[in-house]
């Protein structure tokens, strides 16, 4: 393998958490040709946080090494909507839904990849003219025994929960997508390995070359624990203002800050590793490291001047409030928007609400370095904010 | 219920294995309405023997008692063929084959059945007009579970022997047909049960009144103990001529004549009690009520002239070669015909080949009651016949 087709492959292997098989990709890369590069979507409206972005990014360091994108949106499948009729909350998605999702996807994954270099497809085209007896065929190719060994279908078969017949045929029609693609390499998150694999194993069936199946981590959320996600309140969307990314990105960890370094930044491994020793020498303040992963990806997002604007009123904001490096993490989980009272108790920095309401006539509260004086303020959900109660007391709050 | 409800619920209920369930089927005879009766076929090429006749009369009940007969040719899977592709045996079948083994079903079973009466359908008409979507909608109408609860998937799977996915479709499809027709009744063999009842959990779900599902039990060949097989060859074609069917029914043992009269004669099971009486008092020889049995079929399938002669004929045999009624039973199976010499042996009318041969060339040897001088004749598989050496040897042999 020549020198620059090792440092491809070296760029495409940062970060990934399985090739199946490695050999293959290998083989791939140093034939020179250029790849057809698959990644699934769901159909549904897209609302894409930092979470997704780890698989956007490789993508992209594909389509940067000259590998031609497929951006699969798999609409067949969701235009049948629920077909067990059981839940009310899956309706079918017309044509019309999934052309305004696509839409959507675009403008959020074209912040990342070139719209001239990615090929927008829709596994409609090919399986909306699958007859029955095509699919009986298709699901000719995989066994029972083979299918319920996927994780999620052992559990439920085990632990006597019911799985529709059709739920077989979903990993297949994803599987055929392959075929249909000539997909040379497919990327998913981990959890997707069971039906990359199944694409691989059609591909073969079908007289194809068997597609690499590339995983990519999960990333974990804000509070670095549980998986980045909406619904649990620990998430960057990538449509959120420019403050606010740079705030959230500020509010991590320092250990999670290397994860996201390796995950979601572009920036060189060995860049990387050099920052980290000095970190850990004390040679440097890892929260300057920290504004340079926040500036990245802010930049990514927006712009160069937002991103300078958002250092700039962050660091405003510290000096303003003289908001100390370390202060306790609060995480609050409420059903709707909390009042500014309720999240002064509850985070610990008032003793009750009354303490609170009499703090806020004080002009003593501060969010966000702004001083509070409407003491109905109310604190959305899914936000990172810092409060200040008098001169010393500080709390990095985040809500959902 | 009034009387003639009541005699045709028995007469219809005569010798099924299992009414899934008792009181729907009491009800829907009750309603006076024309039922409709649904039975599924092979659409191979058909070479009926007395086994199938055991459902076809249960058909001809049906259509007696006024009700609408639908003769299902199972066309659109045959048409697949085998689509894990390990079959070679199993090539899809074309249009042409189709309606050429119809045809022949035909010829066969209008022995039985009115033509007038008898609707013939083929499931590829709503089969091949259904698409993807439509089959994975039929598919999330069942689970995994109850499929696997089948007794042969059962058996292989936790046997560790594969099941195709598509082998989980085909009870679907099977079932689906029961919606498409609107079947009111659906008979099979007890082998059948699951798939059957497949067809009645489908139409509630799809908001008819579910089928009621009547299993006919399996009949045992000649010998009384394997299921009736061509491949056994311990059958009676319904194709054969008179003299062999009429022979073969006369070969069978008393006890399995009682099952042959429940099964397949249509005399009222009042008589056949009596008759069974009358033979366990010793009042009558069992060989004259078999001669009934036998008349009875053979009037079916060929006609009165020609049962009246089969009977003729039997009886000249008996005289002419003083045949007992009692005489051991001997069945011999080999890859091919049989020459003379060693069925002689085999059988233990000779002691070797060579004694064979000096008893043939004594005209010593009769092969039902006529005696053999071409000492190189072969016995064909599958046939059954009576065998005599000198005055006193006899066997009645079956082939296969």
């Amino acid at each position: 393998m020549t020198k620059s087709y090792k440092n491809e492959l070296e760029n495409l292997m940062r970060g990934t958490d399985e090739i199946l098989v490695e050999a293959d990709f290998e083989k791939k890369i140093a034939s020179g040709k250029r790849l057809r590069i698959k990644a699934g979507f769901d159909p549904t409206a897209p609302d894409l946080h930092l979470g997704h972005m780890v698989l956007i990014n490789k993508l992209k360091q594909f389509q940067d090494a000259g590998h031609h994108i497929l951006f699969l949106i798999g609409d067949f499948t969701g235009m049948i909507g629920d077909p067990t009729g059981k839940s009310a909350t899956r309706p079918p998605l017309t044509k019309e839904d999934v052309a305004e999702n696509a839409k959507s996807y675009q403008l959020q994954i074209f912040k990342i990849l070139d719209p001239e270099k990615t090929e927008i497809v829709f596994n409609s085209t090919w399986m909306s003219k699958f007859n029955a007896a095509e699919l009986i065929q298709l699901a000719a190719k995989h066994t029972v025994a083979r299918m319920l060994e996927r994780d999620d279908f052992n559990k439920r078969y085990t632990g006597g929960k019911a799985i529709a017949i059709h739920e077989f045929l979903y990993p297949l029609i994803q599987g055929y997508d392959s075929v249909a693609l000539k997909a040379d390499v497919e990327l998913g998150g981990t959890d997707q390995k069971f039906n990359l694999l199944v694409g691989r194993q059609l591909q073969e069936v079908y007289g194809q070359s068997p597609q690499v199946v590339m995983t990519m981590p999960i990333l974990e959320g804000l509070d670095g624990v549980q998986k980045m996600s909406k619904s649990l309140g620990n998430y960057i969307g990538i449509n959120e203002p420019a403050n606010e990314m740079f705030g959230k990105i500020m509010s991590i960890s320092d250990e999670l800050m290397w994860r996201y370094f390796e995950l979601l930044s572009f920036q060189s491994l060995d860049d990387i590793a050099a920052w980290r020793a000095q970190c850990e020498a004390d040679e440097v303040n890892p929260k300057d490291i920290k504004v340079k992963l926040a500036v990245e990806i802010v930049e990514r997002f927006h712009d160069k001047d937002q991103a300078v604007k958002a250092v700039l009123a962050f660091e405003a904001r510290f000096k303003k409030g003289e908001i100390p490096d370390d202060m306790a993490e609060v995480h609050l989980t409420s059903e709707g928007p909390m009042p500014i009272a309720n999240v002064l108790k509850e985070s610990g920095l008032t003793s009750s609400t009354s303490e609170a309401y009499r703090m806020i006539k004080q002009n003593a509260v501060k969010l966000d370095g702004e001083k509070v004086t409407d003491k109905s303020h109310v604190v959305k959900q899914g936000v990172s904010i810092i409060l200040q109660v008098g001169k010393r007391k500080f709390a990095k709050i985040s809500t959902a």
